[in-house]
């Protein structure tokens, strides 16, 4: 392998989720449809991205189950694009990226945005814990092993199955 | 911008984050040292990525402050990097990223591994609570808004500030 990681030959469910989102603009792209973008031109306008690679980008994330496209004018046909089920379940991966750049990079005062969970009002600060007791993480608690003996599939097995 | 993301001009943290570990390779680097890897021939064996890739990754890695180094031998000299705490914050990143892959790549059956949560025994799931409320998400409950008036720090500005 060279310089760009090969991801799909790995059985890993990270590498699983990088082969679909880990390419360079793609997690910015997605951080714009949670915030409401849908058409070409606006994430073009608020990435600066080259048309080709945009498009691109886009053409991956339908062809993955991500987004789909909805025509909102018939003539001329123009298509704008929208979170799957699929994809609005990667909010968690998104809210824990903006949780750590605002600890981490921007450190005290916080990042530049803050999310307001609306419920309670509080800003939102993101907090994993396990679904089956509720309880946080903390180091070390996590024991790994293999789901099944023998061959473990790998992404490229997954994805072709799916 | 070119096909290669430029994170470094952007005001946002989701940014910030990708600035840091949003290289190829670098989030498999991180997922393995929350494996135990911690010497460069067993990253060299598990992800097949040259030398000099993985050499570059490590380093900036450490200039970033998310991996720290250790010698274990002196005669020859030889390090081991360590994940820093600033590193260790990156598991919520890696979980998150897990469970969408076993859940929408891998789907039935899930993914090749399974992570147990040793304090309760369940198989770990990652749930997204609000800290403030310890309520899940729901779509569309959180509100975003800018954090200050006026200028946004840039992800180059905050770095250069750390």
């Amino acid at each position: 392998m060279g310089r760009t990681a090969d991801y799909s030959k790995q059985s890993c469910a990270v590498a699983a989720t990088l082969e679909v989102v880990g390419d360079p603009w793609t997690l910015l792209i997605l951080r714009d449809a949670f915030q409401g973008v849908r058409r070409f031109e606006q994430w073009q306008d608020r990435l600066g991205v080259a048309r080709n690679v945009l498009a691109a980008r886009l053409k991956a994330l339908v062809a993955n189950g991500v987004l789909t496209t909805r025509l909102y004018s018939e003539r001329p046909p123009r298509k704008e694009y929208l979170l799957t089920h699929k994809g609005k379940d990667l909010r968690p991966v998104l809210l824990t990226m903006a949780a750590w750049g605002d600890q981490h990079v921007y450190g005290e005062g916080g990042g530049p945005h803050v999310r307001i969970h609306d419920p309670c009002g509080h800003e939102f600060k993101a907090k994993l814990v396990c679904e089956g007791c509720g309880e946080a993480l903390t180091p070390g608690d996590l024991t790994f092993e293999a789901r099944h003996e023998g061959h473990m599939p790998t992404v490229a097995e997954a994805m072709a199955k799916a």
